[in-house]
């Protein structure tokens, strides 16, 4: 289609290599390329060497699974965190936004993943063994599921709270319902139903 | 905000490295850097090498000013194309497109921009002596205005019209008007005014 394609090249591999990144298209991939050629020279350079560098540098956490430079991250060396309480998220991006909320000062476990047979990702490939490990050492009193509500999160967490209670584990999942600020008019009737059934006496 | 930032230097060196990239704030830059670190390493690895590879090798096709490996791109030295038509675009992914459409055989010029006063993009910003010497070469006989049709694009088409139309030149601007399956009911009435004023006897 194109008439000259092998000018192209460095161009061409640079659009193709762009989309590996998650949501971008073939579109977007060049606007991106010409914007990083044209406007952001420096940027460019920078994201390739901090590329190069994450990928050389950066390994899971032995405790947490989270990435790491260390074996075992600040986070989970950490003596002021309540070692008592796991949470199990599923990304690392889950485990920043518990972060944020400034409200939970217990350590974590990331899945990396996802329960979801479609994809191939059974309990042995999300390695589930490590998780049910660092659960079990003595430390740990209960376990906050908080995978995602979506179908897969949820079947994620089931699967869980089955294989950790039957050991004695405390184990408990993130309230659901309105959210903050939020009104009854544009609360979706799956999560205001769930709101209901979960109701609180004040 | 963070507890420990100091164990995530180079991801978050990544992070921040990947809001380098149009349209991608904090938050897509914490997915991407966890997509690739998590399920594309070779993708991550292979993005590193033709940002490197691209930034070294390419620059500005001395003819039409778009990306290319050598002095003079391959569709600027060919001699099938029609070197009596020049087409100026505002980018490279607009020369694309236009070739996409398989029905332009001339040349093109790429503004790399648009005049753009409040961005500091005057004339002389956007090299327009480099294209008023392109389209003055003796062998161009029409140029075809084919920047957007945005404020900024109209004022560079008009701008760049006053100009060459004083050297005697022919100048055309793309058809406005309805797209093609397109109905009346979903134009928007600019578009829509357009496409009567600009109505074509049958």
């Amino acid at each position: 289609m194109r008439p000259f394609p092998m000018s192209l090249t460095s161009l061409e591999h640079l659009i193709t290599a762009l989309r590996c990144l998650p949501g971008v298209g073939p579109k977007s991939a060049q606007r991106m390329a010409y914007h990083l050629l044209q406007h952001d020279r420096p940027g460019a350079a920078r994201l390739a060497a901090s590329l190069a560098s994450a990928l050389e540098t950066l390994r899971h956490c032995e405790r947490c699974n989270s990435f790491a430079v260390e074996a075992i991250c600040p986070r989970c060396a950490s003596t002021r965190r309540d070692a008592s309480l796991l949470c199990v998220v599923e990304t690392p991006v889950d485990l920043l936004r518990v972060e944020e909320t400034l409200s939970y000062s217990g350590l974590y476990y990331v899945l990396m993943g996802r329960l979801s047979p479609l994809d191939g990702m059974g309990p042995r490939e999300l390695g589930l063994e490590k998780l049910l490990a660092r659960a079990l050492d003595g430390v740990v009193r209960e376990v906050i599921l908080a995978t995602n509500y979506t179908n897969e999160g949820e079947a994620t967490a089931h699967y869980l709270a089955q294989q950790l209670a039957a050991r004695g584990l405390k184990i408990s999942r993130l309230a659901r319902g309105v959210p903050v600020g939020g009104e009854l008019e544009f609360v979706d009737s799956g999560t205001l139903a769930q709101a209901f059934r979960e109701r609180r006496t004040l």
